[in-house]
């Protein structure tokens, strides 16, 4: 099954051949865009960020919110929102830039939300080791959104703490 | 140049073969719902919902706001926001119902926002005769915020009147 | 054709048969109660609320929001929102009170939004000879929210001046 | 006791025998519509949606606003508004699609709020078992609004937790 | 100590006899109107309006906002608001059209808020016999803003719950 | 017709004589207060705070909001909201202060509230001379709000400019 | 240390003496108005508010927000804000408007703000005896503010209860 | 006429007369600050700050809001709020900076606000020079609200331009 | 003049000297960031993403908020806000991708807000050729927020049209 | 490493030497402004402003929010944001004019977030000895903000509390 020139012209579009396979070269590059995070470690991205905790121990430290895109696992299609992480420091803090760049790393990949809510819990919890952790993300989601007529404004929100 | 099984595993997800099939074969199916507006009769929506203006004559009439979702042609990346119809009723209006159709039917298809908002506004101008007649769309489009980092917030907003 | 018990039945209503004549019966009750505006005299109302405008003469008067409630004449579906009445002031002002009935009178009918706002309109225009007069209404309808899925959260504005 | 032109035109309507019975026409289409759900299984819905919880077990997961559609099984009237659902994942998790079709399976029908609130926690109750569940409706009723004069604005929440 | 024509004029009035007199005669009609919930007996409208609680038992239902009108019964000047009703039905639920009812039956009479908070409290807790009951009630009194210089804003909110 | 302790007895009121008998008293005294302005000179406010306009002269000059209380001449009942005066500075400007109190002055009457802007327009324009005057009231009601059930909304704005 | 009209002109006043001595004369007026507290009884005006609390009893009843202004006894400068009185009724309830008189008492003074919170605090909990009690103050200081650069929007909240 | 620690004692000031003598000092030294402007020379500032307008000539240029704090000239009580300065480059464009500079200059003294809104323009209109230039004010005047009861919000607005 | 480490401990700062090192090289690394704008071609950029106008000629096309990021090059401290940009279609219509890249390849540079609005403006102007085109701007600028004491808020809007 | 004219000119600045070098002056001076809390001492700002408790031991008070901005020690850029503090006054209350001193003393330096929380945290438990105590710090970080593309909104919150 592909997404071919001929495909298109069958839907419907009008367009000629030429410009036909020039989207769907865009689209190729846009989902190696979308999925570069499978090329990006979260738990380097971690290791490389810790600080000792220093005056920073026992402080209750949130950096929300997070923007993040990421594929619906079933239809590959894009959901997108923003994560918020909450935890308290242990023996070290991580770098505010790190936080970005891992719920990138771990979004820009094919998954389901809850799954990704796990990933960076789990990447956290492993690296980190703070005293207290929460991670939650709220989204919408396309292939909801799309698939029915009308707005629905219907979110996901999904929490994994500790 | 194809969505396969391969390429997704290439890409780098470690999903087996048979959820990669799956997945892709659930993509084809919402393009081909996303585009279903290419077997829809903009003109033919319109002159079924024709009724003598009579008292309404003179009256200026907005329908808003009109969600719609369409696909980007360059990238074949959705583009989603409303759209608002005004126009002062000349010897004919159209049923109310009949606007988010209009919409959906030429929004379901591959676009550029601005050829989206003359096909709307010309197909008004050609069946309803209007006596006067203003388009205008706003929307947010993934493929400019999920190629960049962050969020931008960007809408591009195109209205075409007379 | 009717609204029976067994219809309802049909339709998959698993009540006793006492049940669902109470309920028509209401409906019943409901329509009629949505349809009392044919009972109120729109020109008699203005008139017993004529007063001279002495300083209010050349004032700009708005009234608004005035709610209100009527039934689609293509449906027989509620659709309900709020008119705004201004007009600037000739010989006459009309009281206060009379602006939510002159609106109820016309709108407890069966109702295309374009025809109660000329009716609203013209029943001002002739009684209470304003210099100028403007009569907007906004509203949802029923026949449109329900019938799609999701939420629209389209209106329909229509506004009548001179 | 029955929607008939006669009747229609005894309410005050003066609109011809053809426009009247087109009218009902409608308005029965449109009430076949609004009990769709009796046609639907909601047990099915979800028990084709259900996935092993995996990674997401004892998550908090939340999903809302979810918008409905009822009709008041007292009056016949729509009532309308949306729903919230909040469950700690069990053993599994539903696809984010199903809920948004679990409540219109169920609201689509004739309903007091209390009994679709219910309904939409034992469906899934029963058929996802997660280990804890809560269940919120907030809606306008336009049997209340409707007959009242004026704005209420009154809503009515029902929750049913364990 | 009466309204006569002679007070007003008194007071300033410079209108003729007739007018002043017409006037009081409306103010007569108003409280009248105003202490119309005398004539209206709570727990009778409670007692219609009891259903069974079925599958509503043990649901937390609020029915919120319902607005209310008052009499001051130390200043007879109106205070105004909105009334707030949650309750964990037991055996019975109450049909949503009878809460404002309710609170209309006992504000439309010459009542402290705190007392009209009680006895919208005793009625349902008389009548209804919920598991849990909490009536709180927010008004602006113009006893209080009336007789100050400038706009205070504040408002008594009373709460009674058990 | 009269205020009198057997009148509110027979409305309903079950308090002894006494304390019926003092709510009377009160509420004289309250009308009394609400008519305070009859006793107050409009004019003499303005001519009291002139001011020669200096390096204002030509400068647009707002005041607002300005909150009044006033009493509906037809039904003795209060409406309150707020003024906003805009002048262009000719010859003189007046002290802050002044504005609320010729509001005041003339609101704390009997009033229709297009007679009110128009006095307090006027007062302005004879003693103030201002290149430009614009006077807007917006006001709520209690003779529309309480009259009818639910709640409204609905405000009044009259404009008085030149 | 005098407010003279020579230290004004010192400071690089240019009117003349008599406007000066105008200036200072209002300010000290001013300043009298600003402590007319000190005339003022605080426990005398709950005393002779007090009302037996009959169906109240046991109620939470809030009064918010009170405005009210005040001098620092610091710098002599105004501070200003709002008061939130919370209390459970015990044998007696307080009349509404005898808050806004006890504020105004005990703030028209010269006040730290924790001062005047345990100010009002004290006088309810002595004169009122509720079961419970809560006051809050929350205030913009022109001391503060005023000799900062910028607006700085801090603003002081103080609570005192038991 | 004096603040001394007499007087304070006078009006009702209980503490001892060092920590009196001690206010009054502040105070001061505070109305020393406030006058702090009349130190600062507006033409100079705008001198220092002119660049040549360049690329920037015939643009719009908006710098807002610039907060203020200024002393009301008949009552010495603190005026305050926010200035907006709008103009059309000509020649030179004047660096940021120097904006609230100049808007501190001039309101840090005795100023009516009409005369403050003139000072401001015409420095900018001298020095600067601008195609078009608009100055408007807009503060709360504590002489207004403190000697009122309540809060009434009201602002002035004082705008000059040509 | 140098950013060393002996001119940070000078300043205060007691890190050791490879902290301190590390720190101004991440200094540098930024300004080099935030000056990239150089090396990108502003007029190459639109040139890039020119498409004939086609159904857009005539259109009004409005892209905004465009967020930017710049330095002042009189401080070299950054300002940063949102750019808006509306034309009407001639010949051609520009990829929306390009707006955000234009803007920062120009403000990714040492700027004056002026200048910054001129040069979007040109480059539009000259590659695009609209027929019309209005530039706005508006930025926070630390240069005015750090060195005042508080939070001024002050914006700098500027903007150029034709 | 350093900031030079040559460096400017490798960068792509293109104004002349005396330009460059100007503008590296100014941001010398502005580095030496934003550490300028070096030289103050956070313990005797507060032991300057203790006052005995008195009437308001016991009292929770709040100060927020207080503006502030801050150097990131790992970039040298600005961090920005507000602080709140909360405190259960022990024996001693701090005069309100010395939080946003503390908080600049401590601010105003090279600092990571959480350092700067445990610093305002570690001066206030020493020197003020509250009962309770709790400062939190939100800010906005250019390291983080300008270094992404786009706008992401991202505040990071830290709270130290006992």
């Amino acid at each position: 099954m592909t997404f071919t020139s001929d495909w298109l012209e069958n839907l419907g579009d009008a367009r000629d051949d030429a410009a036909r396979a020039q989207s769907i070269f865009k689209l190729h590059e846009s989902y190696t865009h979308f999925t570069r995070g499978y090329q990006m470690d979260a738990g380097k991205i971690i290791q490389d960020g810790l600080m000792p905790a220093g005056a920073a121990a026992g402080q209750i430290i949130t950096i929300a919110p997070i923007p993040f895109y990421s594929l619906c696992e079933h239809h590959l299609l894009p959901f997108f929102g923003t994560a918020e992480i909450t935890y308290t420091a242990g023996d070290h803090i991580l770098g505010l830039g790190k936080f970005p760049k891992l719920v990138e790393a771990l979004s820009a990949r094919l998954n389901l939300q809850e799954g990704l809510t796990a990933a960076v819990y789990d990447a956290l919890h492993e690296n980190l080791r703070p005293k207290n952790l929460s991670v939650s993300l709220e989204a919408r989601h396309l292939c909801l959104d799309m698939r029915q007529g009308g707005i629905t404004g219907t979110l996901l929100k999904t929490v994994k703490n500790a």
